[in-house]
């Protein structure tokens, strides 16, 4: 007799929780579980490797080592092409496989709100790739800066600018403010990093506007103290290699980072099914499909909504709903009925630099080194693995009393593959 | 009053003891050290990167870090193009540079024997971007082999070639042993990964003929105990994606490393002296240039004879020649003749695979568990910067107990760069 099988895309957040929950209540169904990579990738820390603090490895585990005691869970690396939901049929680049459940959990991408072109002088931050990029660009403005002789190409390459005043973007602006002030003002001999411009770019009236106004102002003087200079009410109109236009006005920077918008997967449009206007997929109570109960959406990729407002694109709300879809998928076993998802919001919190962070949860509101603290638990807490937990823990530890960052390397992308790859 | 200015080229362990030791004497001379990339690399760590078990960031340091407490050194990024010595004058991609004394330390490449056509099949290991590329390559093969149906497919996909039976082959091919019986053992449902084929090649009559001959046989039953099948007095003629000859024999294999030959720096063909049959810089007793007593050359890029053999290319004799030549320049301000280089042999060691090694020191012989324990000792005691230490014990000690790796990621290099970049 065949087990019921579910097929789970995307070892994110949510598929992940999707899978271990399926996974944990025993052998009755076959889980597989596919991404494009092979590791699940926390996040929420990927500033970090972008900003030189942490290794690509210390924020991303196989997912096949985190599911490796679930003997009932495949993990494949597959691209997946088209879903035929009508035929309960996916097509893959590895081929093609059917399913009586389907968990879509694909997550989103960078949004250059029409400006696509702008993409390869302002990279986004949501891989591993990317993440390596920007500190390949990051650091080498830094060495460019030391052999120049021009001032002019010293200001452009000592001129950042973050666009987006979100989470991402604060992280950004902050960890670049400390790396300049911190961790590479002694190894320079002709550039003061600590002279480096900052700017974090917001089109909105605040910066952290899902946060209280009284917590946005406080990490903008946060970040003002870091050297961050925070311009709001700011539109891009303009990106290319040398700088970037604000408004009417011309800023020359060398180096441009994109925090700004998001997209969801190309996988969405080929569905077959109406979309929300951003591209999500609205999805029903249960998180499933309309007209397709055994096929359900979660995390970045669907659309939700909740007391009239949708749910924004958070690893807890994507967590929660994997528990809920597999709890569904198990209840069905049970021919029991279904629950509806609720989304229980536990608070919010955004990092801004060394001992500097904002909380709000509930009625809860922190700031400064108290909030920064709570946030380094959290993180720790959350990180998936006890193996990075422990890395990370030591690699923080030593860049707070060193005030250095451990993973400094340029790295090229220099090496050739197999020619047809 | 200007300084003399000392040039070197190349942070690893001849430029960067050169660097050190100068650095150290005082303000007397101006220090600049050019590299291509921003970091030292610790390569007797390299095979670990490319085998999943250690992080780039684990094995690699900006040199700029390294050097900041000497303020008389500055590091820049740069790339040599031709050096005209008798204007005592450099060019490189980021202007001339003159020198008072140049100190050329720019190491190997890998040689393919004129079959340079072979390389996209069989990377080498000399660089961190080579070290990932492997690191792919190997879990690429076990992901595919995975969701492969076909079995000779899945035969080519795990069946791994190391061309080349010195200490970097032979650490190879051990690990490749060890991650396939204990690491990936239990993550995958399809394949079972300890029925990999590793197939250790080496040209001359036994693996490690730099040690002696009872140490090479019982490094080659260890790694029989790993899997690993040595093939000694067999030559390469071909390969391609699909597999390499040996002799006449065809072995379809999805993964073929190249641990055979170097060859010495592009730069020595430019300098415009005669150069030794292998492409080596040769070099006077005090390690100078004929006719150009102020430009030196050492580590792999020199050729040094010293009781009728040429000095071979390890850290040690990089190393011992980089303060060799420190204190020739030094004596050279203070009017005192030079000394000639002597090389000091303390010893080698190669190791195979968890606890087993072999060490070769004086009249020493160590095999097994004790040398596999001298040999972790030496490499943490050597490896560079407080910071990596720490990190590489905990990461061993993590994998000794676990079995596991800490850094099993397939990186892409898909990421766009600047267009033109």
């Amino acid at each position: 007799m065949s087990r019921p099988r579910v097929i789970i895309v995307g070892g994110g957040f949510g598929g992940l929780n999707t899978a271990k929950k399926l996974a944990a209540a025993g052998d009755a169904l076959e889980i597989v579980l596919l991404d494009r990579h092979n590791y699940h990738l926390f996040q929420p820390l990927l500033y970090q490797v972008a900003m030189a603090g942490l290794s690509p490895g210390e924020i991303a585990s196989p997912v096949r080592s985190l599911l490796s005691s679930y003997k009932n869970v495949q993990c494949l690396m597959a691209d997946v092409q088209t879903v035929q939901l009508n035929e309960n049929k996916m097509i893959t680049d590895i081929g093609e496989f059917s399913y009586n459940y389907l968990v879509l959990a694909c997550g989103a991408h960078h949004s250059y709100f029409g400006h696509e072109e702008w993409e390869p002088f302002a990279p986004g931050l949501k891989t591993l790739e990317q993440a390596t990029e920007v500190r390949r660009r990051v650091l080498l403005a830094f060495e460019r800066a030391e052999s120049e002789r021009d001032s002019a190409v010293i200001k452009s390459l000592l001129t950042f600018v973050v666009v987006g005043g979100g989470p991402t973007g604060v992280e950004l602006a902050g960890a670049l403010g400390e790396i300049s002030r911190y961790a590479l003002s002694r190894d320079f001999r002709h550039i003061d990093p600590r002279r480096t411009r900052i700017l974090l770019i917001e089109a909105g009236p605040r910066i952290l506007p899902s946060f209280d106004e009284r917590l946005s102002q406080r990490a903008t003087r946060d970040l003002e103290k870091l050297g961050v200079t925070v311009w709001t009410s700011t539109s891009v109109t303009h990106i290319d290699r040398k700088g970037v236009k604000l408004g009417n006005e011309w800023v020359e920077a060398a180096t441009i980072l994109w925090a700004a918008g998001v997209k969801p997967s190309p996988l969405n449009a080929k569905l077959g099914v109406p979309l929300e206007r951003s591209g999500r997929v609205p999805v029903q109570q249960d998180l499933s499909l309309k007209g397709h109960p055994q096929v359900f959406v979660i995390g970045d990729q669907a659309y939700f909504e909740q007391n009239g407002k949708s749910l924004p694109g958070l690893a807890p709300v994507a967590m929660q709903q994997g528990q809920s879809v597999a709890n569904n998928i198990l209840r069905g076993l049970k021919s029991k009925p279904r629950e509806a998802f609720k989304y229980i919001d536990k608070g919010q919190m955004a990092t801004i630099g060394r001992r500097l962070a904002i909380v709000q949860a509930g009625k809860l509101r922190l700031t400064g080194r108290l909030a920064w603290y709570a946030w380094l638990l959290v993180h720790i807490y959350y990180l998936v693995g006890f193996h990075n937990r422990i890395f990370v823990l030591i690699q923080w530890a030593w860049s707070y009393f060193t005030f250095r960052r451990g993973a400094q390397l340029i790295v090229n992308k220099e090496w050739r593959s197999f020619p047809d790859s």
